[in-house]
């Protein structure tokens, strides 16, 4: 076949109004719509004051979590979703001791606030050893047996340079996840780890998942707060053989049921196309998990409901999924991936919101390049909102399992995370000032507004473009 | 003069590689070294909380003013800059009484919390007069002599939709700026005026300033709290000819001596072209003024300290003002610019920092279109640093009167403003909140080296380009 000159054009001229498509008036229309409705007359921030107040933290396994699957069922029936129902998980149940003391004896006895690692054991008793302090988890290996009989204190900070503080915590989080391993295979009785913040003076630690590994010994692993690790390291630097005594008690239940608390509506036009949008319903048990995630909770919760405010009948069914155990296990995220597989169901693309409730800045995409520029295609539309940023990265632990060899259903999936603002996220992550008070009613509007007005985008755009 | 078509296109090809003389490898190295300096090594935090906390609020006129001048020239003198030296101006000097009350008395006497505005004269004593409620200007108008003998209530609430909070705040500030003079037309004898936030229950009265008329009646002004101005309407809603007492004693005492303080690095190559940055040393007599405008002191005066630090000597001398009386007058704005003028200095370029310390997230640009272009030309540089808006716009009302009629010099001057995200702004605005522990060390920090990192290109590139 064979294109003349002007048939060429005809077709560059037939793929710029394609392109222009992205962004009719109508559809700028619509997203005026979807913030105005977010920003005039939203409910994310009054249903995150109820799960922060009335339920609070929620860890898998507890009454809190408990609390939280039947305060989402309630939340989702009462905003008229055509359907709601939960689906059953196996979730782990660790619980924090009463107990939980460090106390630094030389040269003078100094208490150290801590928190017990999301899956630490017990000590044994109330311990003591000399403390010695790391900056890697190579330089445990290179210490070798010099720490056998030691408390191992891991202090490499958080890197301030990254823009991103995600790429700081990246870079450090491995110290407080695999650290204990690494110690234990040297002799080390226990550890000791640099909580995951910026702040250069914390008062609280923070705390968060560890692992263990087959065959090596379980020892004990806590958080300390910035101000005290600062401390520590200051006494260790001057002087040698330092001791501290170190006491949890904490305990891994039996798994529990539990559940995902999932709300849909039916797409009009390709119901069997689902778009799943989500957050993680649970949280540490410290703070109320406002930031961390009772935001991704109410911004995709808010969706549903900005939709059907303003009477928008998706083509797509639009289903938020409130996944349980992000935390520590990802049970829910890996069940419904699961079952997704099981039942054949066609999940064209997939939303999540875990990184707070901050002023958004755009959408980190998984997908190809071609994916990507798709997204990225609706730039010009999005920028008056202040959603610039569109680069291909991790979209969520949640719905990561989505795209895992044996989940995949749709090979095409496209999935993405709402990148906010991520300067203040490590102040409060994991702990016990991630409360309702330290989040800002319009960023978090202002995120379930992003959120919805890209669901809007995907449910029209994907089917032809995607 | 005939082209062929080789050399249009050696012209197009010359004209792309004089495009990307902005994106040197240079450049982005550079810019990566500013960034790391103010997040690794930053002062501008402990300077902002020196600022706050041993010279606290500042309003002009007042011993914190004074204080805050000494401050300015001290800490200047620490970082060894090349110059430092006090511009003497004349500022108004109005006090806030010891008397500040305001009770609604009926259905029950109940106490408002309200601030006097700046300016305003004194209540002849406790005043009593049936409360009106009003939404603009022009409602007053059209009421006419039915407001008179009573008490004004502007509750016009500032506009949630708006994506910038600075739009909302322009379309409310009328109330509160010359909402008086207005009432007074028609005899009315005080106003009461909702508080400049879209916090809509905010606990806090926000001052600021307003305006009196040649010829028309001074007439004391108040703002009131957001809940407080709910519960107003509330009660107002339902019945008529409610009363209120309102009783303050604020003065206007002569005008004072004070100063914008200086601080200079003299310019390599062209030390005559002058780039000047700067924020307000002044404040409202509330709170720290943290945000407004402690910020853009700290952020000011860390582009000098980054720039030394990393050994760099710029070609233009760069100059930072921190301005006194931007909040009540600009006497340090307007007489800088019109020292300027009258001593024939050539100002290149302005940047001003008035938003706050929030996550930086690009410039707004006074200029003519070929100005926005040529700093907007920096985008995909800065972008990597959360720079993504470059818009013609307002560049800051220290900076402004250099671009006024009488005082320019340079009629080229390019000005700018830093615009950092505005989403919590006005809950800190002029009111009791706005301290040191409402700024966040990361986000002033990206703030410094955002400014730090234009400055450098401008001095780069607006020789050539300008």
């Amino acid at each position: 076949m064979r294109y003349s000159l002007i048939s060429l054009l005809f077709l560059f001229g037939n793929y710029h109004l394609y392109a222009q498509k992205t962004t009719t008036k109508q559809d700028s229309l619509l997203v005026r719509q979807i913030f105005d409705e977010a920003l005039v007359h939203g409910e994310s921030y009054e249903n995150l004051r109820s799960l922060c107040k009335d339920v609070g933290h929620r860890l898998s396994g507890s009454a809190g979590a408990e609390k939280a699957v039947v305060w989402g069922e309630k939340t989702l029936r009462k905003m008229g979703i055509d359907t709601v129902y939960l689906q059953e998980i196996d979730v782990p149940f660790w619980e924090r001791g009463d107990r939980e003391e460090a106390v630094l004896l030389t040269p003078e006895p100094r208490n150290l606030r801590i928190k017990t690692l999301g899956g630490s054991v017990a000590s044994p008793g109330k311990i003591q050893a000399e403390v010695v302090e790391v900056n890697s988890l190579d330089e445990v290996t290179r210490l070798g047996t010099k720490i056998k009989g030691k408390i191992v204190f891991y202090n490499r900070p958080m890197d301030p340079r990254n823009i991103s503080t995600f790429d700081s915590y990246g870079g450090c989080v491995d110290q407080r996840y695999w650290g204990a391993v690494q110690a234990a295979e040297q002799g080390a009785i226990a550890v000791i780890v640099r909580s995951m913040t910026l702040l250069e003076e914390g008062h609280h630690a923070h705390t968060g998942s560890m692992g263990y590994k087959e065959g090596v010994t379980k020892i004990p692993a806590v958080a300390v707060c910035t101000e005290d690790a600062n401390a520590l390291h200051n006494v260790l630097r001057t002087q040698s053989g330092m001791e501290m005594t170190l006491d949890i008690n904490p305990r891994e239940n039996p798994d529990v049921k539990s559940f995902n608390v999932i709300g849909e509506i039916k797409g009009s036009e390709f119901p069997e196309r689902i778009i799943t949008i989500g957050g993680h319903l649970d949280s540490w048990d410290v703070g109320e998990g406002a930031h961390d995630d009772g935001a991704g909770v109410v911004h995709s919760m808010e969706v549903l409901r900005i939709l059907k405010a303003m009477n928008y009948k998706p083509k797509c069914t639009i289903r938020v999924v409130l996944f349980m155990n992000e935390e520590n296990g990802n049970m829910g995220g890996k069940t419904y991936a699961k079952i997704m597989k099981q039942e054949n169901q066609n999940i064209i693309a997939a939303v999540e919101s875990d990184r707070g409730g901050f002023s958004p800045r755009g959408f980190s995409i998984r997908g190809t390049d071609d994916q990507v520029d798709f997204v990225a295609g609706f730039r010009s539309l999005l920028e008056p909102y202040g959603l610039h940023f569109y680069e291909k990265g991790f979209a969520g632990v949640d719905i990561n399992p989505l795209a895992e060899d044996l989940n995949i259903v749709n090979p095409d999936i496209l999935m993405m995370g709402l990148v906010p603002d991520s300067q203040r996220y490590f102040d409060f992550h994991h702990n016990d000032d991630d409360v309702f008070e330290n989040v800002n009613k319009r960023e978090l509007e202002l995120g379930c507004a992003s959120i919805t007005a890209m669901v809007y985008l995907l449910d029209k755009y994907l089917n032809v473009n995607g």
